[in-house]
Protein backbone atom coordinates (compact mmCIF):
# COMPACT_ATOMS: atom_id res chain seq x y z
CA UNK A 1 0.00 0.00 0.00
CA UNK A 2 2.77 2.39 0.83
CA UNK A 3 4.66 1.84 -2.17
CA UNK A 4 1.65 3.37 -4.30
CA UNK A 5 3.21 7.05 -5.17
CA UNK A 6 5.10 7.20 -2.50
CA UNK A 7 6.87 10.66 -3.91
CA UNK A 8 3.50 12.13 -4.50
CA UNK A 9 1.63 12.44 -1.77
CA UNK A 10 4.20 13.56 1.01
CA UNK A 11 4.18 17.39 -1.14
CA UNK A 12 0.70 17.33 -0.12
CA UNK A 13 0.46 16.18 3.32
CA UNK A 14 3.50 18.47 3.88
CA UNK A 15 1.95 21.82 2.00
CA UNK A 16 -0.95 22.92 4.64
CA UNK A 17 0.82 24.61 7.53
CA UNK A 18 0.66 27.72 5.80
CA UNK A 19 -0.73 30.21 8.94
CA UNK A 20 -3.57 31.71 7.41
CA UNK A 21 -5.37 28.25 6.30
CA UNK A 22 -5.19 26.94 9.91
CA UNK A 23 -7.94 27.84 11.72
CA UNK A 24 -10.52 26.38 10.03
CA UNK A 25 -13.64 25.16 11.73
CA UNK A 26 -15.13 21.94 12.10
CA UNK A 27 -17.81 22.20 8.99
CA UNK A 28 -14.56 23.63 6.79
CA UNK A 29 -12.58 20.74 7.25
CA UNK A 30 -15.19 18.35 6.27
CA UNK A 31 -15.57 19.90 2.66
CA UNK A 32 -12.76 21.52 1.96
CA UNK A 33 -9.99 19.43 3.45
CA UNK A 34 -6.58 20.71 2.46
CA UNK A 35 -4.84 17.92 3.79
CA UNK A 36 -7.47 15.22 3.04
CA UNK A 37 -7.47 15.12 -0.88
CA UNK A 38 -6.28 11.46 -0.33
CA UNK A 39 -9.69 9.82 0.01
CA UNK A 40 -12.44 11.35 -2.16
CA UNK A 41 -16.13 11.19 -1.14
CA UNK A 42 -17.21 8.23 -3.33
CA UNK A 43 -20.46 7.05 -3.11
CA UNK A 44 -20.75 3.33 -1.98
CA UNK A 45 -17.52 3.41 0.57
CA UNK A 46 -18.76 3.25 3.98
CA UNK A 47 -20.42 6.32 5.42
CA UNK A 48 -22.34 6.98 2.28
CA UNK A 49 -25.94 6.65 1.50
CA UNK A 50 -25.05 4.17 -1.47
CA UNK A 51 -23.19 1.82 0.55
CA UNK A 52 -25.86 1.60 3.47
CA UNK A 53 -28.26 0.36 0.62
CA UNK A 54 -25.80 -1.70 -0.83
CA UNK A 55 -25.37 -3.42 2.93
CA UNK A 56 -29.07 -3.46 2.82
CA UNK A 57 -29.52 -5.28 -0.16
CA UNK A 58 -26.95 -8.21 1.00
CA UNK A 59 -28.34 -8.54 4.00
CA UNK A 60 -32.03 -9.10 2.50
CA UNK A 61 -30.98 -11.05 -0.19
CA UNK A 62 -28.41 -13.63 2.17
CA UNK A 63 -31.36 -13.61 5.08
CA UNK A 64 -34.17 -14.68 2.35
CA UNK A 65 -31.52 -17.51 1.39
CA UNK A 66 -30.65 -18.72 4.55
CA UNK A 67 -34.57 -18.87 5.52
CA UNK A 68 -35.54 -20.79 2.47
CA UNK A 69 -32.89 -22.88 2.97
CA UNK A 70 -32.71 -23.72 6.20
CA UNK A 71 -36.70 -24.48 5.61
CA UNK A 72 -36.19 -27.38 3.93
CA UNK A 73 -36.12 -30.80 5.74
CA UNK A 74 -33.14 -32.64 3.75
CA UNK A 75 -30.81 -29.74 3.48
CA UNK A 76 -28.20 -31.24 6.24
CA UNK A 77 -27.61 -34.24 4.22
CA UNK A 78 -25.67 -32.27 1.16
CA UNK A 79 -22.60 -30.68 2.26
CA UNK A 80 -22.94 -28.18 -0.39
CA UNK A 81 -26.56 -26.46 1.35
CA UNK A 82 -24.59 -26.75 4.62
CA UNK A 83 -22.18 -24.67 3.13
CA UNK A 84 -24.42 -22.69 1.71
CA UNK A 85 -26.22 -22.00 5.14
CA UNK A 86 -22.65 -21.47 6.60
CA UNK A 87 -21.83 -19.10 4.18
CA UNK A 88 -25.16 -16.97 3.89
CA UNK A 89 -24.83 -16.62 7.38
CA UNK A 90 -21.91 -15.36 7.73
CA UNK A 91 -22.92 -12.76 4.86
CA UNK A 92 -25.52 -11.71 7.25
CA UNK A 93 -24.24 -10.79 10.34
CA UNK A 94 -21.43 -9.31 8.19
CA UNK A 95 -23.63 -6.92 5.97
CA UNK A 96 -25.74 -5.91 9.38
CA UNK A 97 -22.51 -5.01 11.38
CA UNK A 98 -21.98 -3.00 8.23
CA UNK A 99 -25.03 -2.02 7.57
CA UNK A 100 -25.32 -0.56 11.29
CA UNK A 101 -22.02 1.25 10.99
CA UNK A 102 -23.42 3.11 7.98
CA UNK A 103 -26.09 4.41 9.89
CA UNK A 104 -24.14 5.21 12.87
CA UNK A 105 -21.70 7.45 9.95
CA UNK A 106 -24.95 9.11 8.53
CA UNK A 107 -26.66 9.84 11.58
CA UNK A 108 -22.82 11.56 13.11
CA UNK A 109 -22.19 12.81 9.71
CA UNK A 110 -18.80 11.39 10.69
CA UNK A 111 -16.19 10.69 7.69
CA UNK A 112 -15.42 7.38 7.31
CA UNK A 113 -12.44 7.54 5.21
CA UNK A 114 -9.32 6.53 6.53
CA UNK A 115 -7.68 4.13 5.07
CA UNK A 116 -7.31 1.09 7.73
CA UNK A 117 -10.94 0.93 8.23
CA UNK A 118 -11.62 0.80 4.23
CA UNK A 119 -8.62 -2.08 4.28
CA UNK A 120 -10.58 -3.78 7.19
CA UNK A 121 -13.51 -3.45 5.32
CA UNK A 122 -12.04 -4.49 1.97
CA UNK A 123 -10.58 -7.59 3.36
CA UNK A 124 -14.14 -8.65 4.57
CA UNK A 125 -16.19 -7.77 1.77
CA UNK A 126 -13.57 -9.91 -0.34
CA UNK A 127 -13.51 -13.20 2.25
CA UNK A 128 -17.67 -12.87 2.32
CA UNK A 129 -17.86 -12.00 -0.77
CA UNK A 130 -15.73 -15.27 -2.36
CA UNK A 131 -17.50 -17.81 0.23
CA UNK A 132 -21.01 -16.68 -0.53
CA UNK A 133 -20.13 -16.89 -4.29
CA UNK A 134 -18.49 -20.18 -4.11
CA UNK A 135 -21.39 -21.37 -1.82
CA UNK A 136 -23.87 -20.37 -4.73
CA UNK A 137 -22.05 -21.62 -7.42
CA UNK A 138 -21.65 -24.96 -5.48
CA UNK A 139 -25.54 -25.34 -4.73
CA UNK A 140 -26.11 -24.60 -8.53
CA UNK A 141 -23.95 -27.50 -9.21
CA UNK A 142 -26.06 -29.69 -7.43
CA UNK A 143 -29.65 -27.80 -7.79
CA UNK A 144 -28.67 -28.87 -11.73
CA UNK A 145 -27.67 -32.00 -11.47
CA UNK A 146 -31.09 -32.61 -9.28
CA UNK A 147 -32.85 -31.14 -11.94
CA UNK A 148 -31.86 -31.54 -15.12
CA UNK A 149 -29.05 -33.93 -15.27
CA UNK A 150 -30.82 -36.98 -12.76
CA UNK A 151 -34.25 -35.27 -13.17
CA UNK A 152 -35.30 -36.38 -9.38
CA UNK A 153 -37.15 -33.19 -8.62
CA UNK A 154 -39.88 -35.42 -7.24
CA UNK A 155 -38.19 -36.16 -4.55
CA UNK A 156 -36.12 -32.87 -3.48
CA UNK A 157 -37.63 -29.48 -2.97
CA UNK A 158 -36.09 -28.02 -6.28
CA UNK A 159 -37.81 -25.24 -6.09
CA UNK A 160 -36.21 -24.05 -2.88
CA UNK A 161 -33.22 -24.69 -3.47
CA UNK A 162 -33.43 -22.95 -6.69
CA UNK A 163 -34.83 -20.15 -4.58
CA UNK A 164 -32.05 -19.97 -2.08
CA UNK A 165 -29.32 -20.27 -4.78
CA UNK A 166 -30.53 -17.32 -6.67
CA UNK A 167 -30.56 -15.24 -3.44
CA UNK A 168 -27.11 -16.50 -2.80
CA UNK A 169 -26.08 -15.33 -6.09
CA UNK A 170 -27.77 -11.93 -5.63
CA UNK A 171 -26.29 -11.14 -2.23
CA UNK A 172 -23.46 -11.95 -3.83
CA UNK A 173 -24.33 -9.12 -6.84
CA UNK A 174 -24.55 -6.41 -4.31
CA UNK A 175 -21.47 -7.75 -2.29
CA UNK A 176 -19.00 -7.23 -4.95
CA UNK A 177 -19.73 -3.59 -6.00
CA UNK A 178 -18.90 -2.76 -2.42
CA UNK A 179 -15.70 -4.57 -2.94
CA UNK A 180 -14.56 -2.85 -5.71
CA UNK A 181 -15.29 0.59 -4.62
CA UNK A 182 -13.61 0.02 -1.52
CA UNK A 183 -10.61 -1.88 -2.96
CA UNK A 184 -10.51 1.13 -5.97
CA UNK A 185 -10.54 3.70 -3.09
CA UNK A 186 -7.60 1.80 -1.27
CA UNK A 187 -5.89 1.26 -4.33
CA UNK A 188 -6.36 5.48 -5.74
CA UNK A 189 -5.94 7.69 -2.39
CA UNK B 1 -10.15 6.87 -13.63
CA UNK B 2 -9.33 10.47 -14.49
CA UNK B 3 -10.97 11.60 -11.32
CA UNK B 4 -7.79 10.32 -9.10
CA UNK B 5 -5.70 12.53 -8.52
CA UNK B 6 -6.69 14.75 -11.29
CA UNK B 7 -4.57 17.87 -9.97
CA UNK B 8 -1.33 15.84 -9.31
CA UNK B 9 -0.59 13.75 -12.15
CA UNK B 10 -0.89 16.60 -15.26
CA UNK B 11 2.46 18.65 -13.44
CA UNK B 12 4.42 15.39 -13.72
CA UNK B 13 3.43 15.11 -17.29
CA UNK B 14 4.33 18.53 -18.39
CA UNK B 15 7.67 18.35 -16.33
CA UNK B 16 10.09 15.74 -17.98
CA UNK B 17 11.07 18.27 -21.35
CA UNK B 18 14.10 19.87 -19.60
CA UNK B 19 14.33 17.96 -15.84
CA UNK B 20 17.31 20.41 -15.03
CA UNK B 21 15.58 23.23 -14.46
CA UNK B 22 12.52 22.22 -12.86
CA UNK B 23 12.75 21.98 -8.73
CA UNK B 24 11.89 18.41 -8.14
CA UNK B 25 10.97 16.77 -4.79
CA UNK B 26 13.73 15.05 -3.24
CA UNK B 27 11.54 12.09 -2.70
CA UNK B 28 10.23 12.03 -6.18
CA UNK B 29 14.27 12.16 -7.90
CA UNK B 30 14.91 9.30 -6.15
CA UNK B 31 11.93 6.97 -6.50
CA UNK B 32 10.70 7.79 -10.05
CA UNK B 33 12.09 8.82 -12.99
CA UNK B 34 10.50 11.78 -14.70
CA UNK B 35 9.24 10.44 -17.41
CA UNK B 36 7.48 7.05 -16.18
CA UNK B 37 5.56 8.88 -13.47
CA UNK B 38 2.49 7.51 -13.98
CA UNK B 39 2.75 3.42 -14.52
CA UNK B 40 5.24 2.06 -12.00
CA UNK B 41 7.19 -1.11 -12.67
CA UNK B 42 5.82 -3.77 -10.34
CA UNK B 43 6.41 -7.30 -10.40
CA UNK B 44 3.46 -9.36 -12.20
CA UNK B 45 1.88 -6.50 -14.25
CA UNK B 46 1.71 -7.51 -18.16
CA UNK B 47 5.21 -7.61 -19.83
CA UNK B 48 7.41 -8.74 -16.44
CA UNK B 49 9.11 -11.94 -15.82
CA UNK B 50 6.46 -12.53 -12.36
CA UNK B 51 3.62 -12.09 -14.56
CA UNK B 52 4.88 -14.50 -17.23
CA UNK B 53 5.46 -16.93 -14.46
CA UNK B 54 1.69 -16.68 -13.05
CA UNK B 55 0.67 -16.99 -16.60
CA UNK B 56 2.84 -19.99 -17.21
CA UNK B 57 0.89 -21.58 -14.00
CA UNK B 58 -2.30 -20.25 -14.86
CA UNK B 59 -1.82 -22.43 -18.49
CA UNK B 60 -0.48 -25.39 -17.02
CA UNK B 61 -2.95 -25.95 -14.36
CA UNK B 62 -5.97 -25.24 -16.71
CA UNK B 63 -4.13 -27.04 -19.06
CA UNK B 64 -4.30 -30.76 -16.41
CA UNK B 65 -7.92 -29.93 -15.37
CA UNK B 66 -8.61 -29.83 -18.73
CA UNK B 67 -7.27 -32.96 -19.29
CA UNK B 68 -8.20 -35.21 -16.67
CA UNK B 69 -11.09 -33.82 -17.26
CA UNK B 70 -12.30 -34.81 -20.62
CA UNK B 71 -10.43 -38.00 -19.67
CA UNK B 72 -13.10 -39.52 -18.02
CA UNK B 73 -16.18 -40.84 -19.68
CA UNK B 74 -18.91 -39.33 -17.47
CA UNK B 75 -18.40 -36.05 -17.62
CA UNK B 76 -20.86 -34.87 -20.18
CA UNK B 77 -23.79 -35.82 -18.53
CA UNK B 78 -23.00 -33.34 -15.69
CA UNK B 79 -23.76 -30.44 -16.32
CA UNK B 80 -21.24 -28.58 -13.55
CA UNK B 81 -18.40 -31.17 -15.03
CA UNK B 82 -19.33 -29.80 -18.74
CA UNK B 83 -18.79 -25.85 -17.45
CA UNK B 84 -15.81 -26.89 -15.95
CA UNK B 85 -14.04 -27.97 -19.16
CA UNK B 86 -15.65 -24.85 -21.22
CA UNK B 87 -14.45 -22.31 -18.64
CA UNK B 88 -10.90 -24.32 -17.77
CA UNK B 89 -10.50 -24.27 -21.82
CA UNK B 90 -11.40 -20.40 -22.12
CA UNK B 91 -8.37 -19.82 -18.99
CA UNK B 92 -6.75 -21.83 -21.10
CA UNK B 93 -6.14 -19.89 -24.41
CA UNK B 94 -6.80 -16.83 -21.90
CA UNK B 95 -3.38 -17.21 -20.43
CA UNK B 96 -1.36 -18.68 -23.32
CA UNK B 97 -2.15 -15.58 -25.27
CA UNK B 98 -1.17 -13.42 -22.35
CA UNK B 99 1.73 -15.54 -21.97
CA UNK B 100 3.15 -14.91 -25.44
CA UNK B 101 2.05 -11.33 -25.21
CA UNK B 102 4.48 -11.08 -21.72
CA UNK B 103 6.91 -13.16 -23.65
CA UNK B 104 6.90 -10.61 -26.91
CA UNK B 105 7.08 -7.71 -24.01
CA UNK B 106 10.17 -8.86 -22.76
CA UNK B 107 11.93 -10.23 -25.76
CA UNK B 108 11.24 -6.54 -27.40
CA UNK B 109 11.57 -5.17 -23.93
CA UNK B 110 8.93 -3.11 -24.89
CA UNK B 111 6.61 -0.86 -22.32
CA UNK B 112 3.61 -2.36 -21.32
CA UNK B 113 2.26 0.01 -19.02
CA UNK B 114 -1.00 1.76 -21.30
CA UNK B 115 -3.73 2.01 -18.76
CA UNK B 116 -6.09 0.91 -22.07
CA UNK B 117 -3.93 -2.25 -22.46
CA UNK B 118 -4.16 -2.75 -18.74
CA UNK B 119 -7.78 -2.36 -18.46
CA UNK B 120 -8.53 -4.56 -21.16
CA UNK B 121 -6.10 -7.68 -18.93
CA UNK B 122 -7.80 -6.83 -15.95
CA UNK B 123 -11.19 -7.45 -17.29
CA UNK B 124 -10.54 -10.41 -19.21
CA UNK B 125 -8.55 -11.34 -15.92
CA UNK B 126 -12.01 -10.76 -14.18
CA UNK B 127 -14.00 -12.70 -16.50
CA UNK B 128 -11.79 -15.59 -16.56
CA UNK B 129 -10.55 -15.72 -12.98
CA UNK B 130 -14.89 -15.54 -11.83
CA UNK B 131 -15.90 -18.41 -14.35
CA UNK B 132 -12.95 -20.41 -13.81
CA UNK B 133 -13.86 -20.05 -9.68
CA UNK B 134 -17.42 -20.67 -10.43
CA UNK B 135 -16.78 -23.57 -12.31
CA UNK B 136 -14.05 -25.53 -9.41
CA UNK B 137 -16.70 -24.84 -7.24
CA UNK B 138 -19.43 -26.11 -9.20
CA UNK B 139 -17.02 -29.18 -9.83
CA UNK B 140 -16.46 -29.15 -6.04
CA UNK B 141 -19.80 -29.70 -4.40
CA UNK B 142 -20.80 -32.33 -6.88
CA UNK B 143 -17.52 -34.22 -6.05
CA UNK B 144 -18.31 -34.41 -2.25
CA UNK B 145 -21.60 -34.79 -3.24
CA UNK B 146 -20.62 -38.37 -5.24
CA UNK B 147 -17.88 -38.78 -2.89
CA UNK B 148 -19.10 -38.22 0.40
CA UNK B 149 -22.61 -37.53 0.59
CA UNK B 150 -24.04 -40.74 -1.81
CA UNK B 151 -20.88 -42.16 -1.47
CA UNK B 152 -20.64 -43.75 -4.77
CA UNK B 153 -17.46 -43.53 -6.03
CA UNK B 154 -17.23 -47.19 -6.97
CA UNK B 155 -19.49 -45.97 -10.12
CA UNK B 156 -17.53 -43.08 -10.25
CA UNK B 157 -13.96 -41.25 -11.63
CA UNK B 158 -13.92 -39.53 -8.04
CA UNK B 159 -10.26 -39.19 -8.08
CA UNK B 160 -9.98 -37.75 -11.85
CA UNK B 161 -13.19 -35.31 -10.64
CA UNK B 162 -11.39 -34.21 -7.86
CA UNK B 163 -7.96 -33.91 -9.68
CA UNK B 164 -9.45 -31.75 -11.89
CA UNK B 165 -11.29 -29.63 -9.66
CA UNK B 166 -8.26 -29.08 -7.40
CA UNK B 167 -6.28 -28.00 -10.47
CA UNK B 168 -9.01 -25.47 -11.41
CA UNK B 169 -9.30 -24.29 -8.40
CA UNK B 170 -4.70 -23.80 -8.43
CA UNK B 171 -5.51 -22.46 -12.04
CA UNK B 172 -7.81 -19.82 -9.86
CA UNK B 173 -5.21 -19.18 -7.55
CA UNK B 174 -2.68 -17.98 -10.54
CA UNK B 175 -5.19 -15.98 -12.06
CA UNK B 176 -5.84 -13.60 -8.87
CA UNK B 177 -2.70 -11.95 -8.05
CA UNK B 178 -3.00 -11.02 -11.90
CA UNK B 179 -6.31 -9.58 -11.61
CA UNK B 180 -5.60 -7.82 -8.34
CA UNK B 181 -1.87 -6.20 -9.33
CA UNK B 182 -3.55 -4.91 -12.51
CA UNK B 183 -6.73 -3.95 -10.80
CA UNK B 184 -4.07 -2.05 -7.86
CA UNK B 185 -2.45 -0.36 -11.00
CA UNK B 186 -5.29 0.65 -12.81
CA UNK B 187 -6.75 2.23 -9.61
CA UNK B 188 -3.38 3.99 -8.25
CA UNK B 189 -2.01 5.17 -12.20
Amino acid sequence: MSRSHPSVHPVNFNAPPSPSTIPLDENDLQHNPPTRIRMKELQGMPGTSTSLALRSLQFSFAVVSLAVMATTSDFPSVTAFRYLVAAVSLQTLWSLSLGVVDIYALLVKRCLRNSRVIALFTMGDGITCTLTFAAACASAGITILIGNDIDSCAQNHCTRFETATAMAFMSWFAVSPSFFLNFWSLASR
